[in-house]
């Protein structure tokens, strides 16, 4: 399959979304936020200016998507180095943003990234020199995702060229410009497609249980104007079965060295009604989500978050205030695993900025060398 | 597999329940239901005494599960009897109660029963033999899940002594005492399980979009003392990929000749993970919602739900007011089709009130003439 350079950010046209999930002002010392947890009904910004804040904003999802936490953990990191850039002050903000949420390896790896870089620069330069690091991993991830479109892209001319011009795809979650620095991973494809004019159709499976589906991806698709419909995890095996449904692309917080995909709880349900139904099943793969240290997917450790995010659903009344109702008796259990693990062997193809792989040992292949180790 | 006569009513011990689904006193020309959507904050009961009611209560789903929706509907023809006991009337109410729901069989085998019964009688005598009908539908409900808790507690005994006492089941939806008119399908082998001391844990998926396993499951297990935790149904996958859950039992709104098991939305996205992990899945299966008269499960009439049902969710405030919350952006569109068919190779089998059959063919030929034909 395809090779080629990661390209350079020069590369990537400014997405179109006329929102930004994260403003760095050139020279400032803080960053400006979405604090996703207020949409779809309101777009509140939050300013960011220390190392606390950052960690926070992770840990109780202002902030989500593999690729946006690992530059705010950069930008949280620069923060830190601002205040004390001495040894002792590098160690411990970086271990504290580190531990914000585990799942996703990008926090990690950009957060090794920005360490790499200062670690031997004297104290006295290694904010700056934080900052700047931070800004590329910003930058890059724009160009990474920009690039996973242009590949996507053409998967969705090929569904399109034999459906008379329309495209039916599914998607799990949010992996939009919010989830990244500019265009979203698996959504990256979906934008350039609907951009030139393909007559596309995106289902957004709900995502419980943060619905960040019908939160933020019906949100993403309405400000662009692109037709989608919402739907129930539940019925993800019976709308795959019911034909016309072209091809599934998901994200990826994680994919280890076997292929393996670590991702919100309800892919691997998706990918097995997929492969029963014989619809191509795609993971859009930002290189930095790749981790090859990892043999397999079951060694990626899985965060288990609140009960009380299964027990209780935040939402938005007919007045459009913020209000949670519970949905189930008080004293009962839940359990809320994060993360799925999907078998690389029913995945149809791994969809990287450098192109699309058809197995995992092409991906670790072409990815070789390409991630700063963890 | 094995045979053996239906079990006649006084076979079945009263259901340990502390609440009843429906309740019909002896000579009143109206019954009690519980409302289920006040469900678990507050436990609403209401009296129906004419056939409209009955109509609306299933259709807008204060009553649901296949068998209750079944006896509804034989109590709401004698209801509509009792106004006027001719033929016009018959036909008439007969078809509004059958267009209340569309997917589960009971509801049009239940009214067809009452419709034979009192057919062939002078109008005079109809009204008392369509209530005497009724009685005798609810009273078998009864005796057939205790059969069919019987038999199922024959599995749940083995898996027990393989673990040392203990077994963990998953079921879907609410299927309980609620469902029905006491032990529920799939809930009768947990409950006799949890009677007989076997130490039970009973994984609840919730069910989206209206979460009758954490709002009715859960809540049916709280008042019997059973161990149990709700999951999301996007975790069905990666919990029966963990390990350590014994079987999946589900129940059924329709089974159709092949054995293909028409069931509430989310079905045959387990079924699928049972497979994939080894997990045995079975489905619990009352005779009346075996259809011959169709051939597949494709063939069953689905029944598309209100997007409304998907965009909003339901449950109370730390006040235990019941409120809505809206989960997405107000004009985006949603597809809610309440049901979906689980093929029949996926089914480890079908446990009925005549016993466990292992082959659609056994299931057939087993309730061959059982069912009064629709």
């Amino acid at each position: 399959m395809p090779a080629g350079p990661t390209p350079s950010t020069s590369t990537a046209p400014p997405d179109p979304g006329r929102y930004r999930s994260l403003a760095h002002e050139p020279g400032a010392r803080s960053i400006e936020v979405i604090d996703q947890r207020a949409l779809p009904a309101e777009l509140v910004t939050v300013r960011i200016g220390d190392a606390e804040t950052a960690a926070r904003a992770i840990a109780a999802m202002w902030v989500r998507g593999a690729p946006l936490i690992g530059a705010v953990g950069a930008y949280g990191l620069a923060m830190a180095l601002d205040r004390d850039a001495g040894d002792d002050s590098l160690a411990r903000a970086f271990a504290a943003l580190d531990a914000a949420r585990p799942t996703a390896v990008n926090l990690r790896w950009a957060l090794s990234r920005v360490r790499a870089r200062v670690a031997p620069l004297a104290p006295s330069a290694r904010a700056d020199a934080a900052w700047d690091e931070a800004d590329r991993i910003a930058a890059e991830d724009v160009a990474i995702n920009h690039a996973i479109g242009v590949h996507g892209l053409a998967l969705l001319r090929e569904a399109a060229s034999r459906n008379g011009g329309r495209v039916s795809v599914m998607t799990h979650c949010n992996t939009g410009a919010l989830a990244t620095l500019g265009y979203g991973t698996a959504t990256a494809p979906l934008f350039l497609a609907h951009a030139e004019g393909i007559d596309l159709e995106v289902l957004v499976s709900e995502t419980r249980p943060r619905m960040q589906g019908a939160k933020l991806t019906a949100w993403e698709m309405a400000q662009r104007g692109i037709a989608h419909t919402v739907f129930v995890d539940g019925a993800s095996g019976a709308l795959l079965r019911a034909g016309g449904v072209d091809l599934v692309i998901v994200g990826a917080d994680r994919v280890t060295r076997n292929g393996d995909v670590c991702n919100k709880i309800g892919t691997y349900d998706k990918a097995l009604a997929a492969r029963d139904n014989g619809v191509p099943f795609y993971v859009a793969l930002p290189s930095p989500s790749f981790d090859a240290s990892l043999a397999r997917g079951d060694d990626t450790p899985i965060e288990h978050r609140a009960a009380s995010e299964v027990m209780c659903v935040a939402g938005h009344d007919a007045d459009g205030v913020a209000r949670e109702v519970a949905i189930g008796p008080a004293g009962s259990r839940a359990l809320n695993p994060a993360f799925d693990v999907t078998p690389a062997r029913l995945v149809s193809g791994w969809l990287t900025e450098r192109g699309l792989y058809g197995s995992a040992e092409a991906l670790h292949e072409g990815l070789r060398g390409e991630r700063l180790s963890a």
